[in-house]
């Protein structure tokens, strides 16, 4: 990544984080709005969606910026001195203000308000538990696949989120732009601004405990 | 692809466009007429079956013709000088020729009549705007992938397409011959003849966009 | 494969396609019976479960037998001279015994009758059709795929049935001894025994346009 | 692994085995209280998630332990003298404790009774036959793997027990910690504890026999 420019990795991470949450919110509501009824068969089309694209995105974004597309992540390699804290922090808004830019476009596709507020209450110990399990195990990932198989890194994140929103009652936001652009939307993968703050904290905890713990686990002797 | 003959890279991208569309409006009438009305499990029936052709079918004829199928990679390709403009204009000719049928080969095996004329209205910006986000992530997703992950490109595109079914709101398209071929089935996957029209100038244009950003993106000083 | 003897690569064939069959009528039966009626949920668990399967029986039966499995295939072998004929009828006979054994394992792990006779017609041009295609496009899969990525052939193989199993009429029986041994079953996955031959011509006829079409199309001048 | 000392070793069996439970009782909750009744939906999230989560965590920590995860695989290691009777032993004693921490994570998850007592009734020769088909296939899988295509292991895992899911009728547990901590969840995921020695047992058995054919069958001359 020292090759690539800082601009070109920020643009890099926008567009990534962009066609993440069109991804997240936009197969949301396609599924909803297919399934009838059944919430199955929309997390179904919800789950495929998002992991595939997840695998396409750190694919092409994974040489310029490392494709963090996640606060999270970004902190796990500030945590580890693999981006600085300043560069850090500029990726991190630029995270957010993608992901929210990818909302609005889902809502610009599906002929809806581009700007939403979710009513979709997201809340309590077992869903704040869902997602310090959900970003360790995301954080978890990356380290260990980076050191053991990078280039299945991008298969391996697709598949752990696709894993991760079925096994975890929250259904594995695990990334902080991500949360925070889904409070802009009120359909099927929105969470209530009153939410928001505590699935952060879970998932910086999460990520944290991994960094630590992948990182003392991968170290040889 | 300079030591495969002209005619052999024409048969290719022939046998990989039939095939393609036999998947696309197959899959979409075998999706329809076992999905009960369940319009989310039919797309899922069509969404794995197309994503799934698309990596066998670049796997295959990849190293033959490149593999483009669509006359929106070609154009990209065309931009950045990567094949002259006659030999794609005759690559586009093929496309749609093949397209088409693989689409009646698809009513032949469904038995149904050959020729149709598809009665699904697709329209509006919403689409529109599917459309144009489709395809930019298309092209990106390949030049981006043929630069940083050469072997992986047939996968990302198959994973693409997986996603672009769910989140855009037109189902992603991405391609104009297979825009043309679907204005010829009256079933699942078809769009009214009257629709095509902007359907194909929203994705020539997403890959005009793709060709340029992505080119300043993957360029390393 | 020279290294490996024959007696090894018999049992090789023989273990695939037992796995291959217990997978597909298994499956079958499991879909069928869980999902209440609705055909398309039922073919979906059926596909998964075969496409699966076969990159997994590839993966570890390939470097010994070739992992054929098939006499379309060995057929398309043979007539490429990468099998004698000799030879190839043992893996024929091998890969028809050993498909009925898998059948007859599917009804005992789902407390069955052991054999069956299945009366689930299929029939007419549209499905025959569908063979063709189907084994056509199986039969392309591995010849281009051996050639252009042959460790991706375990995958391709594993899609291209992903694929069929929704993209022809027929669902891409594609293989004359999972044909017979799904005479011998009636469940989701059975073909009528009056059916089969004309299935099986059609794969062959499939097979053996492939093996000609592709070897002129991956020959390098 | 040589290089790894025996704690590492045991945390990353620990968390592989951790994160297994956690997804196969809490994508079961998930699946069931979303599908509307539907078993074959509930089944197919079920399976989207384990098949998932078993290719990353292979991924991640077979570098580090062998990624066992499975007292099954550990006796086949042991048998082939790859890994001491003694390790062995403790490898299997922290698996079925960290499964059973990952039963209990995910009902923490899901707001349930931490420890639960199963009455779901899993039993009968068609089931007990099932259980040795699927370790015996696990098995195969991954000693066919290893010598063929080691990188693929991680992959090959994963797809055979997302086609176990579904071809064999007690939806392949093959993993005798897993079957023990399922003992556990009163959930859609549950074995009624009566019902666990038998399937240990069928486990086992085929394990065993894989081993010895495996054995024989990748034996060069």
């Amino acid at each position: 990544m020292q090759e690539t420019d800082f601009g070109r990795r920020l643009v890099a991470e926008a567009l990534g984080t962009f066609f993440l949450l069109a991804t997240v919110v936009g197969s949301g509501i396609m599924g909803e709005s297919l399934a009838g009824g059944n919430a199955a068969i929309a997390l179904l089309g919800n789950t495929i969606a998002t992991g595939a694209i997840l695998a396409v995105l750190i694919l092409i974004f994974g040489p310029i910026s490392g494709a963090h597309f996640n606060p999270a992540v970004t902190l796990a390699f500030a945590l580890r001195r693999e981006i600085g804290w300043g560069q850090g922090g500029v990726y991190v808004l630029v995270q957010i203000m993608a992901a929210v830019a990818g909302a609005v476009i889902a809502h610009l596709m599906f002929d809806q308000s581009l700007i939403q507020s979710s009513t979709n209450m997201r809340t309590g110990p077992g869903q704040w538990t869902g997602e310090v399990v959900a970003t360790f195990g995301l954080v978890a990932t990356i380290l260990g696949c980076i050191k053991a198989a990078p280039q299945a890194v991008p298969y391996a994140v697709g598949l752990f989120i696709t894993a991760g929103y079925w096994f975890t009652s929250s259904t594995s936001f695990a990334n902080p732009a991500v949360t925070i652009a889904r409070t802009f939307t009120d359909t099927f993968s929105g969470i209530h601004p009153d939410n928001a703050a505590l699935f952060i904290a879970a998932q910086l905890a999460g990520a944290v405990a991994a960094t630590f713990i992948m990182g003392w686990l991968l170290k040889r002797p």
